[in-house]
């Protein structure tokens, strides 16, 4: 399946990719052993899997693993099913009837907010909202539906539509639209420019693509930021039909006494800022959230955690009011910025961890500014700082291997994109190994050949040497003058002058036939 | 001559283009005929056209035309003047005296901001300007005309600046300035600025050109919005010199009572709506710019009422107050965005109409958006709104190929676009057939060489088989085993063996020779 | 070194294409000419370099100069120890202790604010700032010598590292963090944001020019205006920890008399505003940094003069406070983009210095707007309008080649350009020159070849209608019917019989052998 966020139909390269990595007849049980593999880190799985891969012949399990291996690895199939990018079931789906696939498609986009592919993940986030809001709930799942129906009309990639990657932005669009209005609840004539702001995904993100794809950027939650914001600004606090709720630009010294602080709603905006990412200030339905994305990815589960804990440490480092931190609005840009650049489109290494935590505290420096920014407007900052900022680390370049940034069309979930890193890296190494071997054999090979060339011109000068000294030798006999050379040459004549008896030999036999 | 808002130097291509079609002897009244085809969609003389076009040597017009024909055709011809791009008109001016053919670029230019290379719309349309306001006429004139002798300065490409690619922003950067000064009219000060403000149009032409070619995009009147806010908010309406008028963000509900609303002020804000492009807001001006519009291109000019009027249901949605619906306001972005949309940077399908149509809502919507984000400072909403719906819709891509954009370079009027797009199409449907032809020729070659082969092979089996049968027959004389493959071998044999005789007998002579 | 702004690694490319245009043997002394040469435009110096240069075998000085020229070459010699981007300095340095190279880096970071790659000038800028005031030039070198370090950390190019590329953001943030904190001086805790945000720098600048330098535009001091911008929005006036001095848009129109105008101070802004460019208003500080650019370059010091002055006058056009006049606000950034223009990125000619004040024009009245526009966050303009401007300017294409932009790793100082500009001219010249006169040489070959073919074919016809006539005179003896030709025949005749008498004599000679 398609990485997150990339609007290319890279279906095919993925797809492809791993059909020639694994043999055919094995490709079930290989496969998910395949997936699997990063997610538990498993050594013995692993090796059993490389040795698979190595020979590609004998696709069968190894001779006698242990009860316990082999329930773990029953245990690990099963995770398999609906972990990760939940492929097989997506391979299922697409034989089924439309109306289910599209389902499937929602769902997906519903999660690909976090950069998950995972219809599971999907349906336990919508379960989150529903808990929130059901009005929230429902224009966010409006969106999305509509989102993916106007790819659909469009014909945009068959491939990234079915890995929910125009639906992301149209259940944000969706959701956030219901959070701003300040009509309150229930007030269904807000479906209409849901709808409409939501077809108007897929050509922002089209567009959007155009350019980013340039750069091998994904375009992120850009859309769902151009038309939220579209939407609020063009309609305003002071509007009949679709008012905003008021924003406003900070205007005095927030009244901050750090002995009011309350320590448990601090950690409580941990789960509260990661529930923000969709606009939800309830713990629990943050807590939800983390568990989706546990489910699909445990390393994009701990950035998101790490990331809206590094905001709220920003937030009390530039003194923002305790309400705004405790309502987790330091905290959700930070998630997804943490999340993107530790190990989505980078793959993970510690240096690439640290840059992330780098881009975490940045985001929430930047999520200030652009809030006090557009609140000048009466806008929120929506997801703008994550953008900008993710952008900003993706377009990093370095002289360094460890900071390695995944082509577009190979992202998947991080443990994926890890075990594509490795693959690259053990290939390097064994072409470099390849080489050294093939340099050190023809080395001494041409040291082998220097060498018989080397004996064959010390006999032909060997040969002239004392070709010359026999008729040295015959022009003046008696006068040994170098006696050395003589000596040398007696010395190693005899078997020249053998040979040349032979060769005399053949020569007359070929004169008398 | 080149297509609208894209300076690069395209001149060579398209007359290339138009010379390689048409032969060279007929080269006026065919050109005329082609020109004007799309124009008017003459099913007859579209036949006849297309005739002398593939027979390509027979240019003279088809024999025996009744009367009404030739009337109609020499009609057309002389419609063909001065509708379209007024080639024969441009061609002519190229041996003139140069202040006529600035004159005539500056005509051009002034209609080229409705994407019309056309001088008598751009007389027309000073005519509409100095009905509405003589001091904004020129002021108006005034930017046309050192905007392109500032590109002629800079050395910019002739062609573009014969098209008056270089005069539009120029012309708006006119008469904008003018209409937002607050020091009244015949204010002579406000010249200065406005000829540096023009001069400064070709150098961020060129800037923005070198920037948008790289996705293929024209500038639009991106240089005439960046300059006029640069002017604009660099003074202010606080200013000594050039004050500015008082532009303020709103901030109360506006009254709208749906009962006062004025049904006719409300029709006739579409031609207002045309009229706003050059920032008019008298209805007639609106209405002779119409009729400028229709003379170069009808399909301009119905996209251009279509693009008003969706500007003003989008203004009602939204439920602006009514005085600024009435004003045009709401309608001038969308008729730009709908014309650029709808047949000029596309070519005209069905799809493409509705897109246009998607495009004009979308704009108004952004229209609303960015009048109010510029309002905070002091600004108008000029055209960016435009551009920027414009450019998005231009940057899609899609599977489909209902959606064509045409290349830059091969950006003409709609219909002329629709020729090119036509031409392509059957191009395609020609070469495919070919293609397919050429491919079933292949086939029934192959199957014929197959048989032909098969043929040989089976001689040859039977000729072997029949060997090892004589064999056995010779070595077991009477033992008739299998008496089938005896009967099929005696069956071809006889041939065989006659053919053995003959060349045992040339043998034979060979041996005695 | 590489030139100013342009974060590629560019080392290997320049002093490549140094060593390749001079002998080894005579590096210093030729090396030391050729830079100083553009400098001072001696004449003598120039033909003797020239006549080393183009001789290349030669590197030993012409015989016989006066003690005059010595005593002048032995003086710029000196001169060119310190001048220019000081080469021989720089790598001397790169034996030395780390440490010192850090060192060595911070001061050129400090001198590339203004284009100007030298550790002396730099030292002098940092004097300047002293003057100033001391906290705010420890902060600036706080800035720019993390910004360095962090540049080291991210792995990025050593070359331009070493010309100080990662460190002119970093200073201008850490002063202007410095500048605008409402904190006071001496408030310690903003070094720690200084550090973070100084330590960002590089993360900006590479991704900044991961996007310029597909237009092969520099980064210019864009992440400082990112950065600062950034910092002083995510805080405000309004904030605990790090509060930033309040700015407001302009609400009333400014009290305004032209007879209190005072024309000391009028002058003295010019120097204030290239003071400016480092936030610093004594004009002492100003006139310091004067002396550091004329050292390196006098074309950058002069231009940097006259953008002062043109902003100074455009501020007095568009009426502004005569206080930001005084005060150098109008000044700074048409110091920086008439550096930029006037043979920074543009080889100098008369053209290239009009569009150099054109664009500090442009860039004073982009100056009032962008000031305008930020302080409705209360925000200050930066150095947004120099980067703006020159980025517009940069991007013009233009058909005449006298206006030259310099491929950016081809950029060092103005004085450097030009010669690179003229070499590349006669270059240019002489291929155009050789070209031409293969084409005569050739021409007159052919000529000369046809002549030949000419004779040889006018012979061989002569011959055949002889024969002809041989044959046709053989045949009818006596019927002389046209005797123009036998006359012309037996003109030629002879000389072709004897040629084949001889002829014939050879192939009897062959037949007896």
């Amino acid at each position: 399946m398609p990485g997150p966020h990339c609007t290319k139909d890279i279906q095919k390269n993925i797809s492809c990719s791993t059909s020639v990595l694994l043999p055919q007849n094995s490709h079930t049980t290989v496969t998910q052993l395949h997936e699997l593999q990063p997610l538990m880190a498993n050594p013995v799985l692993k090796s059993e899997h490389e040795k698979s891969q190595g020979e590609k012949t004998d696709a069968a399990p190894p001779a006698g693993p242990t009860t316990l291996q082999r329930a773990r690895a029953r245990f690990l199939k099963g995770v398999s099913y609906f972990s990760g990018d939940m492929k097989v079931f997506g391979k299922w789906m697409e034989k089924q009837f439309f109306l289910l696939q599209l389902l499937d498609w929602v769902l997906r986009g519903a999660a690909q907010v976090m950069f998950v592919n995972n219809p599971l993940s999907g349906l336990i986030i919508f379960g989150g909202l529903i808990l929130q809001n059901y009005w929230w709930a429902l224009n966010g799942f409006v969106g999305t539906l509509f989102a993916t129906i106007s790819a659909l009309i469009l014909r945009q990639s068959r491939g990234a539509i079915a890995a929910g990657l125009y639906g992301y932005n149209g259940i944000l669009v969706g959701l956030l639209m219901a959070v701003f209005s300040n009509a309150g609840d229930w007030y269904w004539w807000l479906l209409l420019p849901n709808i409409f702001m939501s077809m108007m995904c897929p050509i922002v993100s089209s567009a959007l693509a155009s350019i980013n794809s340039r750069w091998d950027l994904p375009v992120f939650t850009l859309p769902f930021n151009i038309l939220v914001c579209l939407h609020m600004v063009a309609t305003g606090h002071f509007n009949h039909h679709f008012p905003q709720v008021l924003i406003q630009p900070r205007s005095e010294l927030p009244n901050i006494t750090w002995a009011d602080i309350d320590v448990a709603k601090l950690f409580r905006s941990v789960p509260v800022g990661i529930g923000q990412v969709y606009g939800c200030d309830n713990p629990w339905t943050g807590g939800i959230f983390i568990i989706s994305l546990f489910i699909s990815s445990p390393i994009t589960c701990a950035h998101a955690v790490l990331g809206s804990a590094v905001g709220m440490v920003s937030g009390l480092a530039l003194s923002a009011p305790f309400e705004s931190i405790y309502f987790g609005l330091w905290g959700y840009n930070c998630v997804l910025a943490c999340i993107a650049i530790g190990g989505m489109f980078y793959a993970l290494t510690w240096q690439v961890h640290l840059l992330a935590l780098t881009c975490a505290f940045f985001c929430a420096y930047l999520g200030s500014a652009i809030a006090n920014l557009m609140s000048t407007f009466g806008l929120p900052a929506c997801t703008w700082p994550f953008c900008l900022s993710a952008i900003t680390f993706l377009l990093i370049t370095t002289e360094t291997k460890k900071i390695f940034k995944l082509p577009l069309a190979k992202v998947n979930y991080p443990e994926k994109n890890l075990g594509f890193y490795w693959k690259l890296k053990k290939q390097e190494k064994m072409e470099k190994q390849e080489k050294e071997r093939k340099e050190r054999e023809e080395q001494q090979k041409a040291v082998e050949e220097a060498n018989i060339l080397n004996e064959k011109e010390q006999l032909k000068l060997e040969f002239e040497r004392m070709e010359e000294g026999k008729l040295m030798s015959d022009a003046s006999e008696g006068q040994n003058e170098d006696t050395d050379i003589e000596d040398f040459v007696s010395e190693v004549g005899q078997q020249v002058t053998e040979e040349e008896e032979t060769t005399k030999n053949e020569d007359t036999v070929a004169n008398y036939v």
